[in-house]
């Protein structure tokens, strides 16, 4: 009996430990940075679509814009409007891809840096006209899993004058 | 002897419970935001100070610059090449202050949004001109426990033509 009582015990005890030992979460490090990717991927193609509901949607409710010349935009409302007449425009075109992007051990804030080709319409001429430029966001992921920016800045890489923008 | 072999087996499963309970790191979270403040507001001190190489010393090994109207910097090295001209201008003068800062609950990447006021020298008329901005920076804390900037990206307020730039 006090063998078997012992044997128990020691079962319990390699159960817990092995419990213990097992506590630190996987790393998910490569996957998170994915689905960061896949995230900014599928927001390139709703610009792509002109979709400004949608476009929106990939900002958090308190997210910063930070586009250049141009004080900081502050929230989805007034994100949406900064961006609408950009995207009212009917030259405006927007591609962009991730070069760069990391996430925290945690999972839950992660950066990416990028590039962007645009084309919408000189204010003077109308004419089309197309920037260059980069930029970076930050992501935080919200509670139902998805991942929504919370800081969002660009700027040109071209020498001013930028066109378009004089 | 039954009782007392129970009695210890008892003791060590709860010890072993109760360790287990505690696994969870403790939530570093708010002191990891200070901390990140902190780094940003002594970075600030020595950019007032005009110290080019402990102006660099903030930034991650592979870190990027991302500058107005000019490709992005990749790495050190090319990052102080490029803040160079401006610390040599006698008229430089740059602070700025973090609006909005969060860290990730793993403690190890983080970022920040702010402004700025920059002084510099007119290209074309040598006199002193000021710029407002904002800026947002990817910081990634270091194996020594610092925090570096991994993605530092700024842009003026100030509708075109900027003052300085033209």
């Amino acid at each position: 009996m006090l063998v078997r009582l012992s044997m128990a015990a020691s079962l319990l005890l390699l159960a817990f430990t092995t419990a213990c030992t097992q506590a630190p979460p996987p790393d998910t490090h490569d996957a998170d940075v994915q689905a960061l990717k896949d995230t900014e991927a599928a927001w390139a193609k709703v610009m792509a679509a002109k979709d400004l509901e949608k476009d929106v949607s990939y900002y958090a409710d308190d997210a910063s814009l930070l586009m250049p010349n141009a004080p900081i935009v502050n929230g989805k409302d007034a994100i949406r409007a900064a961006l609408k007449p950009l995207m009212d425009d009917p030259n405006f075109s927007l591609t962009f891809a991730t070069t760069r992007a990391d996430v925290a051990k945690s999972g839950d804030l992660g950066y990416t840096v990028g590039a962007y080709t645009m084309t919408m319409s000189d204010p003077k001429t109308k004419k089309s006209v197309t920037d260059k430029g980069k930029y970076v966001t930050a992501y935080k992921k919200q509670a139902d899993g998805t991942w929504k920016a919370v800081a969002d800045m660009d700027s040109s890489d071209l020498p001013l004058p930028v066109p378009g923008k004089k």
